[in-house]
C-alpha cells in the first residue's frame, strides 16, 4: 500500500491533460487549482497506514488475501458496507470535505462486478473475469480511483439515441480490432478525477436496444489519449490562487471535473460492457444503493466539523458552547441521522451472487432525501451560532488582516475571546464549509431527490398498507382505484 | 406457547383489580374498556403460532432451548435486537396501535438481567439468578409481561426523599422477615396493565444514598394484594361502549394504567432490586436504549396503516393516490426513518458482559427525536389526503347513519367512489389513527424528547469536534471555554 | 342588539329539526349535545354589549346607521376587514374553539352582497336589493347566521350534472309559482348550524351551463319546513353527557352538521341566485379571500390558549415556563403568523364596486397554507411541554379521580405544584385543545390546502419572476418552455 | 433628485478612503471590487426618474413639500411604511440584492427623528433641530446614506465600559471646543458604505451610566477626515476582477465595510447624541421595528427572482416547470411570508409624537425569525429545482467555457434546451443566488433571530395567554410560577 508521498508521485508522473481557467496544468500535485484535493486524498493515504485507522480504512483483498485499501475491495457483507459507511464519515472529518476520487470509483467497482457476473451468467460473456484481473492489479498498484456516471444528456426528454447530437451521453463509436472499443461523448461534474490514477465509467440509465451504443463501461487510466479533464469552478476557488488564510483548508479540498472523450480507444481487458444495454440500469441501481447509503456518512462527517466549528466559533465570541444547546443538539441528531440511515441500509441489505452486498434500496434513497435537506439546516444553525462575522460577506480579507497600514487595527477590532485573527480564521472555516469552497453537492452528487423520492414511490408498498387498514378496521368492500387523473 | 384463548383464560382467572370510570372490571376480556387491547394483545399469540410470522415472534430460550416467545427473550445480539424493531412494526401494523402490555415488560426484563449481573458482580447479591428462575418459569407459561417504571414525582424539582409526601416515588416500606419487601406508592401512565398476567417494576433515576428506598425492582401478578390498577382514559373511549363503528378496530386498543400500591408484599425470588441505588440509573439507561430504538419500529407500523388508510380513503373518494404521491412519500420517508434508525441504533450497540445486547445509546435517542416529531406529520398529512370528512368532527355517528329516518339520506350523500357506509368506516379509522383512540403516546412513552435531547447533548463529541475543526483549519490558539451563563 | 339570554330564547322558539345519535333535539340551548357550542355563541352576544370588545365585535350599519354586530355588517373597508381578523382570534380567546355559527355566514353576505352587485349589473336581476332587505332584517334582529358551501359532490372526478345521482350538490328542482324555488340535496360539514337562527347558502364552483340549477343562493331559517339536520360527532364528544370535568370547557364547543334538504321551498325574497351558473365561481373565490385571511385570526386565538394551558401545565408540574421558552416562543411565532398574514392580506385588498373590500387571494391562500400546518406543530409543542400526562391516554376519567374508593389515592398521586384535581383539569384542557373536542377543523375547514396551493400557484408571477431573472443576469436567449410532461 | 449619473459623479469627488485586498481604491465607480454595488445603487436613482416606480421611490418632503428619495423621508404613516415594504422587494427585483447603502441610512433618520424628540423634550437638548437641519439638505442633495449600528464589541459578556480595551465600541473621546464631539472605535460590517455619500450612526444597547460616552449618534461624510474604510470580502469576490460571466451580476452587488475611526471631529450640527445614554436603547428598538418589517421585502424581492432563475433553469435543462410546481409554490410561500409579514408589523404599528410611525415590534421580530430561516429553504429549493449544473462546483468558468482549445467542446455538452452558453449562464445566477456573492446576510443583518426570539419571549403575552386558558376551563386554583432553574 502507497504512502500518500507515493501517491503524489504517481501523479507527477502521468500526462497533464487537466485543465482550468484555461490553463493546462502541469503538475496537480502543486498547482493551486488542484493540489489541495489531492491532499486530502493523500490523507487517506497517510491514514490508512496508521494503526488508529488501519481496521477502517482498509481490508483483505478477497483476491489475494493481501491487505489492500477499503475503496478498490468488494463489499462483501453488511459489516464491510458498515465499514464503507464509518470511511465516509472519517474522511469528512480528517479533509472537512469530499474525496470523491477514491469513493465513487469504490462504488463503481462494486457495482460492476455484480452486473458482470450477470451479464456472464446469462450471456456467457467474459467481463466479469477482466473485471478480476483489471482490479487485483489495481489493488496491488493501490490507484486512486475516480468513477464516472453522468452523461451531459442534452434534452431530457428524449433518450440517447433520440438526441439531435448523438454524443450528448458516452457512446460507443466503434469496436476496434483487437476487441477494445473507440468512445465518444463527455462524462461530466465528475469527482476527484484531478486526484485519480484512472476513472471507472459506468453507463446511463432508460436505455433501450437503439441505445445499445451507449450501454459502455470500462476503467481507464486518467491520462489516456484523447482524454480532456476540465476542472469546474468552486465557490470562492479564486482564494485557491491567494496566499493567507481565506482558504482555510491546506489538507482537503473538492473537484469535479468535465471529461471530454475523444474517440478514445479503451483496451479489451478494460472493458466491461459494451453493448448490454439491459444490464445498464441494474448496474446503475447496484451503484445507487452503496452510494446513497453511504453518503449519509460523508455528511454526518462534514457535520462533526460544522459541529465542531459553530461550537468554536461561539467560544472565540466569547460565549459559551451551552448557550446554543438545542442547536447543536440538533445538528447532531441530523448527522446521526444521516449517518444512522447509511447503517441501516447497509445492515438490511442482501449478498448478490457474485459476492457483493447489496444495501437495502428504499433505506438507501430514504437517506438520500434526509441527505439532501437535514446539511442545509446544520449549515443554517451554524451560521447562526457563529453570527454575522461567519454567515457571509463580513470579513475582510486575509490580506487586509495583515495591512501593514490598517491590519493592526483590524485586529484590534476583530478580537474577542480570541486573538482577532484566530476569530478570522474560524468565522473563514464557517464560510468554508456553509458557503465556501467546501460545500458538496449533497442534493445532487449520486443523484437527485426527486430521482430518489420515484424511487421510493416505486418501492412503497401502499397495496399492503391498504391491506392493513382494511384488515384493521374490517373494511370489505372492494373500492377500485380511479385513474391518476384528477 | 399459549394460544389466544389460553391467554385470555388465564386473565379470567385473576383477582379482579382494574377499574375504570369508577367501575371494577369483573372480567378485563369481555368488557368493553379493556376487551379491545386485550384482543390486540391475543392477536400476538396467535400469530406467534403462525409460520410467516415465527422468526419474529419466537426464539430460543438461552436457558431452555425451547421455542419461547421473543418478549420473553434475551435480547442476545443486535440480530435480536432487529427482530425486536421488527415485531414491533409488525403488531402495530396488525393491531393498528400499542401492545404495551408485553413489549415494556421485554425492554424491563432485558435491562434487569445486566443490572442483577452487575450488582451481583459487585456487590455479592444473588439477584441474578432470581432473575433467572422467575423468567424461566415466566417463558415456560408465556405470561403477558407488562412493564412499570414512571413514578409520580411530585415537585419535579426535588428528589424522591425530599419530597413532602414520601409516596411520590414507589418505594420499600419495609423488608419482610422473608427475605421479601413492602413497597408503597404508584405507577402511572402503565401500558398494558390490564391485557397482562403479571407486572415488571423497574425504579426511576436520579436517586442518591437518601433515596435507596426507592431503588427497588421486581416483578409481581397484575392482580397481587393491595394492588389497585386505574385505567386511565383515551380520547373517544365513550365509543368502546358503543355499538356500530365508531371505534372501527375491534381487535387492537391501547391502555395506561394507574397502579396504586397499598403495602404490597413481594416476596423475595420475585425482588431484584432493593436498595441499590447506584445502580438503578443504569438499569434505565438498559432500558432506554432498546426501548427508544424499538419505538421506531411501532412508530413505522403505525404509520404503514395510516399510509393505507390514507390510500384508501383517496380512492374511496374518487381520486387516485397518485395525486398524493409526494405526500404518501413524505409519509414513507417518516416511516422508514424511525424504523431506520431503530435498526441502526440495533446494529451499532454492544455486548454487555451478562450476555445481553445493548443499543447504541445515542442513535438510540435521536430515535427518540424522531419518533416525537415524525408521526405528528405523517398524521397531518393522513388528513391533507382524507379530506374534510376525516379531518375532525365532520361525519355523523354510526347511529345517525344507521338511522331508520335519516340514515339512508346520510349514506346517499356519504357515497362517492364507494357505498357512504365504507367511506364513513375508512374515515373513522383516520379518525381513529390520527385524533383518536388508537394514537399512542409517541411523545412522552418512554420517556420525553427533552430528556432525549439531553442525553444526545451528553453524548455529543463537541470537544472532539472541536479538535476536528482546528484540524482541518489549522487553528492552534487556545480559546478557553468562556462561563456557560450569557 | 341581542342579549346571550335573547339570543337562546330565540333558538328555544325554533321547531326541533336537529339529530344527534339518532334522537331529535328538543331544546339545543340545553340538550348535552348542542348547548356548550350554544353558550360559545352566547358569548358572542355578550361580549358585544361590553365597553371592551365594542369596536372589535360592532360596527355602524351601512344600511341603517345603527350599531350592529360585526357579524352581519358588510366589510367596507380594509380597517374593517382587520377588525374581523380581530374578532375571530377574541372568539377563540373566550370560547377556545370556533363559534361558526355566525363567522361563516358573515363572510357569506359579504360574498353574495358582491356577487348579486355584479349579477344585477350584467343580467339585470334584482338580487342585490332582495339582499339589502333581507340583511337589513336580519341586522335589526341581530341573528346567528351560519353559512353553507360544501355539497357532498359524490364524484369527485365528474360534474354535478354528470353524476349519476343529480343530488350530490345541492340543486333547484323546481321555480315555484310565486318567484321562489324548490331545492332538493345537501350541504355538509357546516359549521355552527345547531346555534344559528338561519342558515346563508351558497353555491360550489367549476360548473357548466349544464349545471346551471346548482348554482343557487339562499338564505332560510334553519327549521325552515323540510330541512333535516344530523350533527356529526366530535373525538370525545360522547364526554358531553358526562358529569365532571372531561370535557373541560363549559362555554364553548364547535359542532358540524349535514343538512338534508328534502325539496324545500325558499320563497323569493330570500332566493339570491338561481341558476346563473357563470357567477358561481367569483362568489366562492370572493368568500375565500376574506375566508381565509381570518381563519388565521381563529388559529391565533386558539393558539394564545394553548400557550396559556402549556405554560400553565408546566407551572402545575412544578417547572417554570422559562424552561420552555424556546418552544412557547415558537408557538408565539406561529400564532403571530396566521394572524399577521390575515392582516396583510387585510390591507393588500381591494375594493368591489358594491362596496365590499376583498382581501389580497394570494396572501389569504398562503395564509391558509400555513393555517394547515402551524397550528400541528403548535398542538405538538404544546403536548410536548404538558408532558404525558396531557398527552393522550395517560390521565384517568374524572369520575375516577372522585370515585370514593380510590379518588384520594389518585389524587394523591396527581398532585405536584399544584392540587392533583386542578393538574388533571390543566391536562383535561390541553386535550381537549389538541386531540379533543376543540380541535377545529383547521385544514379543510373552507377549502383544502391543496386547493389553496394551486390557486397560489395560479397566482404565482413564474414569468415576471423569469423576467426579472433575466435582467439581472442579462441573459437574452429566448427558451421556449418544454411541454409539462416530464 | 440625483441622476445616476450625478449619483456616480458625487462618489468620484470624494477622497479615496476605501481599501479592499490591502489597496486604496481610488475610483470607487469604476474599480472592480466596488464598481457593481455602486451601479446596483445607481439603479434606485435611475428607476426614481421612471414614471412606473415612482410610487414606491419618492414621496413629498415633510419639510419642504419637494418631491424626494423615498429614502431620505420620514415615514409618517402605514402606508408610508408599506411602500418601505414594497421599495425593498423592488430594489431586489432589480439588482438582486441588497441596497444597504440607502436603506440603512434610511431606518437611522427615522429611529433619530423619534430620539431627538423625546431628548428634546426630556432633557431641553437641541437635537430634533440639527437633525432637520441636516436632514433637509440631505434631501435636497439627494444623498446616498448608509447607516452604521454594529460596534465589534470584544467580550460578548460585558460592557463596553467594563472591556480591556475601551475602544471596542464606538465612543466619544472629547467634546471639541465647538460643539462638536471627537469619536474613535469602530463600526462593523456596515453595508454599502462605499456606496454612500454618507454614514449615519447610531449608538448600541445595554449601557449604563458608566457607559454614557458609548451613546453617541451623528452624521459624517464618507470621505471625513480619520474615518478609514476596509471592505470585507464575499463568497467568490476573487470574480469581480474576472471578464466573463462567472459573476454573471453587472447591475448589483452588495457590500459590508469595516469603518475604523481614528479621533474623527464630528462639528456639532452633526451631532444628534452625545452621552445620553437612557436614550440608546429606544433609539435603537425603534430601528429594530421597521427595518425588521422592511426586510421582509428584501428576502422577498431576492426570492422573486430565485423563483424566476429556478424555473428559467428547469426550461433550459428541457424540464417543465410544471414538473416543480409543489417547490415553486413552496418558494412563493415563503416570499409572500416574509412581505405579507411585514405588511402585517406596519400596518400594527403605532405614530411616535415626533410624527414618526414605528411598526409592531412583535410582528417585526416574528419576521425576522423568518427571515431567517425562510430564504434558506427557498434556496435549497432552487438548487433542488436546478440540478447538479447549478447546485455547486459543477460548472467550468467563464474562461475555459470560452477555451479556443476546448471551449467549444464544453459548449456542445453544455447545451438542452437552450445553448450550453445559456445553460451555464443561468447556473452562474442560481449560484450566485444561493451560494455565492449575490447572498445577503439575513440571518444576522439588523440583528440575529436569537435576539429576536428574545424581544418575541418578552412580548409574548403569556399571563395573558394563562388567563384565557383558565378563563376557558374554569381553573381556579393559584398555582406559583417555580423558579425557572430546572
Amino acid at each position: 500500500m502507497r504512502t500518500s508521498r507515493e501517491y503524489k508521485e504517481s501523479l507527477k508522473g502521468m500526462r497533464p491533460n487537466v485543465y482550468k481557467f484555461g490553463e493546462l496544468i502541469q503538475d496537480v500535485t502543486t498547482h493551486p487549482a488542484t493540489r489541495r484535493t489531492i491532499e486530502g486524498h493523500g490523507q487517506i493515504y497517510d491514514a490508512a497506514l496508521k494503526e488508529e485507522y488501519r481496521d477502517i480504512l482498509t481490508t483483505t483483498s478477497s483476491f489475494t488475501g493481501e491487505r489492500i485499501s477499503r475503496y478498490l475491495s468488494i463489499i462483501g457483507s453488511a459489516e464491510d458496507m458498515i465499514e464503507n459507511v464509518k470511511m465516509k464519515r472519517l474522511m469528512f472529518n480528517l479533509t472537512g470535505t469530499c474525496t470523491g476520487g477514491r469513493c465513487v470509483g469504490f462504488n463503481a467497482i462494486n457495482s460492476i462486478w455484480a452486473a458482470t457476473y450477470d451479464m456472464d451468467q446469462e450471456l456467457q460473456t467474459d467481463y466479469h473475469g477482466r473485471v478480476k484481473a483489471w482490479l487485483t492489479k489495481a489493488q496491488s498498484d493501490d490507484i486512486a480511483l475516480a468513477g464516472a456516471l453522468t452523461d451531459p444528456k442534452g434534452d431530457r426528454s428524449k433518450r440517447p439515441s433520440e438526441q439531435k447530437d448523438p454524443d450528448m451521453s458516452l457512446r460507443m463509436v466503434e469496436r476496434s480490432k483487437d476487441g477494445g472499443i473507440v468512445v465518444r461523448g463527455a462524462k461530466v461534474m465528475i469527482a476527484g478525477v484531478a486526484a485519480a490514477n484512472e476513472v471507472f465509467v459506468l453507463p446511463g440509465t432508460g436505455y433501450k436496444e437503439e441505445d445499445r451504443d451507449y450501454a459502455v463501461s470500462f476503467a481507464i487510466p486518467r491520462d489516456i489519449k484523447g482524454l480532456t479533464v476540465v476542472e469546474a469552478r468552486h465557490p470562492s476557488d479564486g482564494r485557491d490562487f491567494e496566499t493567507g488564510f481565506d482558504n482555510p483548508v491546506d489538507y482537503g479540498g473538492i473537484s469535479q471535473g468535465y471529461l471530454l472523450f475523444q474517440d478514445v480507444h479503451v483496451p479489451k481487458e478494460r472493458v466491461f460492457m459494451a453493448g448490454e444495454w439491459k444490464h445498464s440500469l441494474k448496474t446503475v441501481l447496484n451503484f445507487i444503493a452503496p452510494y446513497r447509503s453511504a453518503i449519509g456518512g460523508c455528511v454526518a462527517g462534514q457535520g462533526d466539523v460544522i459541529v465542531g466549528a459553530a461550537a468554536l466559533m461561539a467560544r472565540a465570541n466569547g460565549l459559551s458552547e451551552k448557550v446554543f444547546r438545542e442547536k447543536l443538539t440538533q445538528m447532531t441528531v441530523n448527522n446521526e441521522t444521516t449517518f444512522g440511515m447509511g447503517i441501516a441500509a447497509s445492515v438490511m441489505g442482501k449478498l448478490h451472487p457474485s459476492g457483493v452486498w447489496i444495501p437495502d434500496p428504499k433505506l438507501a434513497n430514504v437517506n438520500k432525501v434526509h441527505v439532501a435537506t437535514l446539511p442545509y439546516e446544520t449549515k443554517r444553525l451554524a451560521q447562526d451560532i457563529a453570527g454575522g462575522i461567519a454567515e457571509t460577506g463580513c470579513l475582510p480579507s486575509s490580506e487586509d488582516i495583515h495591512s501593514p497600514e490598517y491590519g493592526e487595527l483590524l485586529q484590534k477590532y476583530l478580537k474577542a475571546n480570541s486573538t482577532g485573527e484566530t476569530r478570522a480564521r474560524i468565522a473563514r472555516l464557517i464560510e468554508w464549509l456553509t458557503i465556501g469552497e467546501g460545500v458538496p453537492g449533497c442534493m445532487h452528487g449520486g443523484g437527485s431527490p426527486d430521482g430518489a423520492k420515484l424511487m421510493i414511490s416505486g418501492m412503497a408498498e401502499i397495496e399492503n398498507n391498504i391491506r392493513l387498514a382494511r384488515k384493521v378496521a374490517n373494511i370489505n368492500e372492494e373500492i377500485p382505484a380511479p385513474d391518476a387523473k384528477k
